[in-house]
């Protein structure tokens, strides 16, 4: 019951087709911790600027999340502004000020070190590698990663993958990675790479885990209401790695329940921008569309 | 149990990543009608030329398959040629000769016309609804289309919809026919057009099924040996109109069950090019693979 994340913090301004927000508090660590708190206390380890408003920091504290880690920094706070295409399935990104992030060098409070449950949010392998070695005894590590580290930092990544419980990634940055042409192929090669276990999103159409136990598919819950796709995939990771925190548990049958109710958090938080919808949903909320989820999926 | 399929019959070139193959037996009719022989013994009404093998005919036969409908013309039997892209997701069409399938106007032996259970395979809604007439008191009626009747013949289909149990079409299909970009939003306004149930073929990310009892999603069975994804939407059809009719059903759990054996036939149906591999299982490989495939959507 103490799970850790590393990762970004944001102001996201965002277009969609249906509208459009600015500065809206995001990034990896933020939708993730969110959503973990759903299931536990999480803890966050973060850099943000000094236009960083209390608010935010107050929301995250009301949840339960833990923000010893959160170091605010001279200068501004990480942005990004991106505009998604018609179809929500691919965006442009307009425009990144990396600002205190292009220089985060995270360092664990100590009493984050014992955390047993660990999620490395996409960021350069060797990060990654450097958060873990402050780790004492993780139960369960899992990592995102994404294209730009598999191009440049290829070799870094290969060293951590071995060192993971679980690695997350894109359909087309496992394809990437492995040179297959096949998602299922490329799931079962990422996982020869070290992990020991492997979730490939496929943003709308679903997920699939490669574990020892073989595959497991889901499809994404079919919401009719997405607002903005932004965050979902951390989102889903948060409901993945929440889950099993809470539970303590990694078996085959956890990690699908897991699966699911990543699913399912991420259908919520496509249903607003930024963290709206996750701002108005209960656990109750949660736990009823996961059980909705799982009587349509059973036949 | 007794299902008629009206659709095409033709000799496909394929090539594909994983190899080529020259005149194999396809066409919509082919694919659906082998694979409802696993479940019941399909009626099959089409049009060949002089060049189609008695052996294909007799083929029919030994798998229980009424060939009464099957009509012999002057002239060579529809031929079809593409090449798939790597990723097998896309193909590019290098040549169609219509042939004897150009002046298709199927008309039913007597005894069919007392079907329980019609599939009308991919032709023009005018076709479709000329063989739906008659049919004199079917049960379920399943129909397919293509983009090519949305932009040329939509009148026609609108027409055709109203009388239809239940409509199959692809994501892009879907999207084209609605205007909407959001699949879920589509899956539902096809079903306002008049089908009671509307199925979106994805490929390799499952299908979606719209009926009144909401929205299932079932994700593609997880097989790696993708060799010839030729058929695979007709395989899919014949699996789900095939248990319907083989267990004269039709209540959501039923609809659910249709989903998952279409889904798994279709799974081995991409294992071969043409009907090969549909040709090496039997049905208890089949159930073996549904009970698989059910084990794992299981949380």
């Amino acid at each position: 019951m103490s799970l850790l994340v590393v990762g970004s913090l944001a102001f996201d301004s965002i277009e969609t087709p249906n509208g459009k927000v600015d500065d809206a508090l995001g990034g990896s660590a933020s939708f993730f911790s969110v959503v973990a708190s759903f299931f536990t206390k999480p803890r966050l380890v973060g850099v943000v600027g000094q236009d960083f408003p209390p608010e935010h920091i107050q929301m995250f504290r009301a949840k339960g999340i833990d923000t010893s880690g959160l170091v605010t920094k001279e200068g501004k706070t990480f942005r990004w502004k991106g505009r998604y295409h018609q179809d929500m399935n691919s965006r442009d990104t307009l425009d990144v000020q990396l600002n205190v992030f292009g220089t985060f060098d995270p360092v664990l409070p100590k009493h984050f070190r014992d955390s047993r449950h660990v999620f490395l949010a996409n960021s350069s392998p060797a990060i990654q590698a450097k958060v873990l070695d402050q780790v004492e005894k993780p139960e369960i590590v899992m990592a995102d990663t994404m294209d730009l580290w598999i191009n440049t930092e290829k070799k870094g990544l290969l060293e951590l993958l071995p060192r993971l419980d679980g690695f997350l990634l894109n359909d087309s940055e496992a394809l990437l990675l492995t040179g297959e042409t096949n998602l299922v192929r490329a799931g079962h090669a990422v996982r020869k790479l070290g992990p020991k276990f492997v979730i490939l999103k496929k943003g709308e159409h679903g997920a699939m885990l490669f574990s020892e136990a073989g595959v497991f598919v889901v499809p994404a819950y079919p919401t009719p209401h997405i607002v903005d796709p932004t965050g979902a995939g951390d989102s889903f990771a948060g409901g993945v790695l929440g889950s099993l925190a809470a539970d303590s548990a990694s078996s085959a049958a956890d990690l699908k329940r897991a699966m699911a109710y990543g699913t399912v958090v991420a259908s919520f938080t496509v249903e607003g921008f930024g963290l709206d919808r996750l701002g108005e949903i209960t656990r109750k909320d949660l736990d009823a569309r996961y059980q909705e989820y799982r009587k349509m999926l059973t036949f």
